[in-house]
This record gives C-alpha cells, sequence and structure tokens, in this order.
C-alpha cells in the first residue's frame, strides 16, 4: 500500500474517533499498518485533534524506530506494535479512555456478553488483562501493556475478539485497517453501558447461552454470515 | 395504498429513528404494512442510515419472498412479519436496540409502571418475552423470535401495549403506522431510563395502582380521552 | 398586564422549556396568569412544540372557562389553577416530565438537599406528595392533583421552595412569572440529577445542615441577598 | 503581565467553562492572577454567559477591594484570594458546580484514582474537605472555605493535585493561569464521571498502586516527561 494513502487513512480514522465522542482533550490514539513495508502509521503525541493534519501522522518500524514524520509518535506506539507483532491478521489498532469502556476496565472486570448487541460485534465477553507488574512499569511500559494483552489472548482468538480491557486503564480495539479499530471502539463503548445498566437492573447476570452467542457472531461474520447485502461477510 | 407511498412513509419513519438517536451504526429497522396487498416495506439489511434512500426499501410478501428492491431486506424480517400476522390491527414494526430498553431486555425483566408518563403510552408493564430455546434459534431464529412474542401477548392485548422487550435481545414496536412505531419506540426509551433510575432511587418499587394507570391511559387513549385537540383520540 | 403580552410571554416560556430538552414529545406545559382580570395563558393540548406560535395559547379564567382561543387548554389545567388560587404570590407554572425528577416522583422520595447547588435555589428538601386516592382520581383527577400539591404545602413556604413532585407523576415548578417556572424546572433537573449520583455514591446521606442551607439560600435570596448585580436579590 | 491581557484571558477561560458544559444558569467562575501586580481578574457576580464581555471582568486586589469594573465580582471570589494568597505558584482558579464532580463532593468523598485516566491529571485521590463549621458559615464563609480547602492541603502538594472538591458544595480546581484551571475541570469532570460507574459495576475498588500512578503522572508531568512534543513537560 502507498505510504501517504496509509497516513490519510490514519488520519481519517483518528478524526472519525474524535468526531464519535469517544476521547476527550488529545486522549485517545489510532494507528494502521502496512505489512508488506512492515511500517506503522500512528498519531504523534499529545497533539490535540482539531489542530492535526494527516501530515502530522509519524511513520514507525516495528522496532519502534520514527521512519517519517517531524513529530514524536504517541507514547503508546510500543502497546500498538506488540499488537501488530502478535496479531499478524490486524491492520489497525485504536485506543480510547471511552467513559464506559474504562470504567468496565477500572473495576478489573471482563464485560460479560449480556445480549444480542454484545454478541453482534464479539464472540464473548471482553476480556479484562490482569494488573501490570511494579517490574513491567518499570522497564518498560508500554512494551508491557502490550504483552499483557497478548497473554489475554493466549485461549482467546483476536479474530473474532476485537477488543480488550486493559486494568485500571482502558480498552485498546483492534481490525482490518484502522477505521474498523475505530468502528469496534465505538460497538464496545455502545454495549460497555448497555452492560452498566442491565447490571443495575439485574446483579445476578451472566453470559448468554452459546447457542445465542453463536447465532448472532456468525450471522454477521465468517462464510455463512446473512447479514447485510454481500453473500459472505467478514 | 399506494406503494411508493408506503415506501416513502417507510424511509421517513427509519430516518425518524435514525435521526432520534435511538439506533447506532446500522442498527434498527422499521417497516410497514400495506394490508390490501398484503405487502411490507421494510429497511434493506446492514445499510447506513446516511446512505438510504426511499428507493432502497425493500417490499417483501408475508411468506418473506422478496417482491421488489435490489437489497436484501433486514435479517430481523421475519419477525417483523409474525407480527403483521398475529396482530392484525397493526400497520407498522420498529426495532432498536436503543439503550435503556435493551438494559431491561438484557436484564430480562418487564419494565414497571412507575408512573404516569409510562401510563400515557403504555397500559401496564412492558413484557418481556422468555429466553429463547436452543431448538428455535437453530431452526428459524428470526421467525421464532417473532412467535416468542406473540406468545407473550396470549394476555396481553397488542392495542394497549404497543411493546415489548425480547429477553437478551432488544425492544419491538408498533403502532397504526411506521410513524407510530417510531414514535413508541422513542416512548419506550424514555420510560426505560427513568424507571431505571428511579429503581436506583428506591429499589422497592411496584407498579402504580390501577386506577392511575387507567386514568392517564384511557385520558390519552380510547373513546373518553379527552387529552389533545379531538374529541376522540387513538 | 396587557394579555396579547401575558400570551407572547408564555409562549416564549414554553419554547424555552421545549429547548432546554427538559420535554419530549408533546408533554410538560407552561401557565402565566393576570392577576388584575384574573386570567391564566396556558398551552393547549398535545400540540408540538414545533407547531405552537402564540396565538395558540389559551386564555381560560380561575373555574377553567376558555376565554380566548380556538384550542383546548392542557389537560392538566385544572392543576395549575389549582396553584393560582392557593398561592397568591406566584405568576407562572411549569409542568415537565423531565428525566431525573421523574425518576425521584416515581420513586416516591423527596429530593434530599444534599448541596449548595440545591440551596442554591430551594430552602429544603423538594417535597413529594402522597399518592392521589382512587376517589380522587375518579371524581376530579386534575383538581385532586393540584389539592395534593397545596396539601403538601401545609407546612411548607411556597415562596422559598418552588417545586413539588407528584407522586407516581412528576414535577410541578412556579414562580413570580413564566419564565421564572421555567428556570426553577431547570434548576430542579440538575439537583435531581446530582441528588441521584450522589446517593448512589454514599447512600447514607441526608440533608446538609441548616447554618449551610441558610448561607446559600439568603445570598442569593431575600433582603440580604449578595449574589449577582442588585443591592437585595429575589 | 498586561491587565487588559489578563482580563482578555479570563473572560475566554470563562467563556471555554461556558462552552464545556460544565456550567448551567449563572453558576461557575474563573479568575487570573497578575503576580508582578497582586491583582486578581475575576467574573462578575450572577451574570449570564451569553452576556458576558472582556469588559465585565473585574480586578480586585488580594484583599477583594475592587481596583476596577462597574460590576460585583462573583461571591466566591474571597475563596480565590485565598488560594492565591496560600498557592503561590498558581495563576488561575476555577469553580464550577458540574454534576459528577459535586455529586463527589456531595457525597463527602474523596475521588479515589481507580485508573490512569485520573493519574495522567491528578497525582493520587481527589481530596474532599471537612464539612465547614457553622461558626465558619456565619463569620465569613467564602474565605472560611478558602481556608477549608487549604487545610485539606497541609499533606497535599498543590502543584501536583490541582483539584479539591468542597464537602457539600463542589468542585474547585487551578493551574498556572485561567486556562488551565479550566482544562483541569474539564478532566476533573470526566474522572469524577469514569469512577462513579467504576464503584457501581465493583463497589470494593480502592486506588490503583502507587507504581501505576507514578508512571502515568509523571510521564506526562515533571522533568521526565516523555508524552507530548517538548522534551520536557510540565
Amino acid at each position: 500500500m502507498n505510504l501517504l494513502k496509509l497516513k490519510k487513512e490514519v488520519y481519517k480514522a483518528n478524526i472519525k474517533l474524535y468526531l464519535s465522542g469517544l476521547v476527550t482533550s488529545t486522549f485517545g490514539n489510532v494507528s494502521g499498518i502496512d505489512r508488506e513495508k512492515s511500517l506503522v502509521a500512528i498519531k504523534p503525541s499529545g497533539v490535540a485533534y482539531k489542530k492535526l493534519t494527516y501530515k502530522d501522522i509519524v511513520l514507525v518500524d516495528l522496532e519502534g524506530n520514527k521512519v517519517e514524520g517531524k513529530l514524536n509518535p504517541s507514547s503508546d506506539t510500543k502497546t500498538h506494535l506488540e499488537l501488530y507483532k502478535n496479531f499478524s491478521g490486524i491492520g489497525g489498532v485504536a485506543h480510547t479512555h471511552s467513559i464506559y469502556a474504562t470504567a468496565w476496565a477500572q473495576a478489573k472486570k471482563a464485560i460479560p456478553c449480556l445480549g444480542t448487541t454484545h454478541a453482534d460485534f464479539f464472540y464473548g465477553e471482553i476480556p479484562c488483562t490482569r494488573v501490570i507488574s511494579d517490574r513491567c512499569i518499570i522497564e518498560d511500559y508500554e512494551l508491557e501493556t502490550g504483552k499483557l494483552i497478548v497473554d489475554a489472548f493466549k485461549s482467546v482468538d483476536y479474530h473474532y475478539m476485537k477488543a480488550v480491557l486493559i486494568a485500571c486503564h482502558g480498552p485498546f480495539c483492534w481490525g482490518e485497517n484502522a477505521e474498523e479499530s475505530v468502528k469496534i471502539s465505538i460497538a464496545l463503548e455502545e454495549i460497555a453501558k448497555i452492560a452498566l445498566y442491565s447490571i443495575i437492573i439485574n446483579p445476578q447476570l451472566g453470559n448468554i447461552k452459546k447457542s445465542l452467542l453463536e447465532k448472532h457472531y456468525l450471522r454477521k461474520h465468517g462464510k455463512d454470515a446473512y447479514y447485510g447485502q454481500e453473500k459472505s461477510n467478514k
């Protein structure tokens, strides 16, 4: 892929995130990868969305070395890179501190799958990582945050679960490109909100049964999907 | 009724639903029926509201066969059809995953009638269906969802209760036409929200007494209604 | 006061209520009184705010007889009139089903005075009426609702407490004119919201102490007020 | 600093506060100080934000004497002055009754540091003052409110904790200038909201561990900060 095109896509995805209302101040960052060139385009650190242009998007290699751009990349860059390295099928990553998903992350609780809205997007409960250890915080915080995520996915397939909660922190989402990672972030916030209200009404709730989860997830995703206008949806 | 007129009405109702803020992404769908021709106009599946035009509205017969339109009808079409077949007096159906109504549906609880705002629109608590069985999920999910609703209305009159919660899923609403089904969806979300906050303040609450329910429902509906500008309101 | 001027004031206050976001659909109504002529201007029943013009405002006498206007007055007119008759110092009344105030009303709980935001507007907790009796519902519902309010103010001074919650229903607010009754409605919703969140954080909370209540209420109201730009504020 | 420039800055910060949605009605006030001249620019009392111009900003000396301006300064002026006198490094102060921060203040609870969003802005839990004594209310309420804040910071460094909750009242925030005090007010409301939802999900939560707090606070603040585009961030 053309790197200019990638930068523009990542720029657009960051703006979409901003317009979605999921981020305040300079929080949040979206990246995208060119798998052939092994280069990642990412939002610069601490730049206000209103002032962001596609020219500000920084290019880094998978070791985090800046390849193009005047500004420093997001301080969370190493977490993004760790995801690209370990989840070889993804093309974009988004990080936010969106209110409701962050509340679940701060509560150190996975978001249970309480209904079909959730199942339409995510195959099961949204995992929450362990709390990061003191050693990891001191040694290489952002890299270790990425490792925590990867660790939480040992028995979870990142193709079917495109979101995670970092305990005491907030969500990371991913997808086939930067745009999808933002779309997943928006869906995550929605289901985090509904789940919160659901457990207020009925604190005894658990995950919906597997048959219902599978039905909804698979009618939208996979080879037998029949939602939407294409024969075979992703 | 002219089928073009029906398609335009259904289009408008879908847009009204979108502008109401009750749906995100491509969720939600509104339909309307021509009772004489036994044809249903419904939103196409997975099409973004922003891109929707009245020409995209799909016409199907009561067996679900497409009669007109290039796109696939909503994946929830069979649920709509089941409602039209069983509730012969209705002309429109709306389905959303609106936050608060969905929270009650996920909590698997009927929304109690806690006040006159509720009673102004709905004659009693909003029923919540049983959780759908594994067999029904596998055999014909959307049809069986419709049957679940009909089952929940064995002892409830659909003329006076124009909404239902599907357990673990979300609400369906109906009315004399597509527009009214959207209006009911908006009212349902409002009373779902107030009910949630009410039970936080006072978890012991039950339904208001029947005399108050009847007074409010009947001053707005039925032959002795005196709300509004007409002698006899619906 | 000129009756045309009164109608325009009441029209403006209704529109302000609508723009405040406190009402949905055709809910809510604001009235104002001409004390010399003993005539009340009030919103017509069930008319959409978007279509409302000042010419639609209905004039009624204190017995509820229509004196001017083509449309039916609000179905809550008798409640307004009962307030004007008993609270001789008020010039305007507003009724809403605003979310948070209605949640407290549905919970059948007075809103405790938990902080200075509350004390800046209301001298003590916002009273909640008894639940209306079956007899009163049947005989003359809207009139009896007014009597319930008056009854709740036997030991409360309506000059210092310009709002009430009708149990299982919602709030009524008043003031020196229609505009103030809307301003009070907005303040009520704000403090109802903060109070709800406060008791979630700390369910043990009670009213703030009297010295703090008096300080805040009196620095904004009464002859020794020193908030704002006038020597003596209302 | 030029006093006209200060007034314009304080005006802009007040408008920013208004546009942020943190204040309703005439609530809230922002001030800024010229340390060389020992003069404070502050919002006039009870003036609607929509009508405010920079010419309305009032200048007072540190004893509260008006030096310039036609209008009365904010009724909270003495609280602002007490902060300027005791926190010699600050240049701006903002006061709001923002919903979520005020809910914590009314609950008389410090906001625990439950996650990294909080730690990015505030070094530890947001302190809540004692409830003001009857004597202090009567003698010099606004001055004593300032003293309460200073008292709560005996063992807290105001450089690293730029916000406080006044029990039964609401928050005060500060920063190097008026603009930063508003920015902190917005961040405070955000973390107050997330904290509320977090404790609903998990009522057992306590502060995050010190290593994580330090990591996040120090990567944005202090001499070794690496967030953003400057070598050494504030």
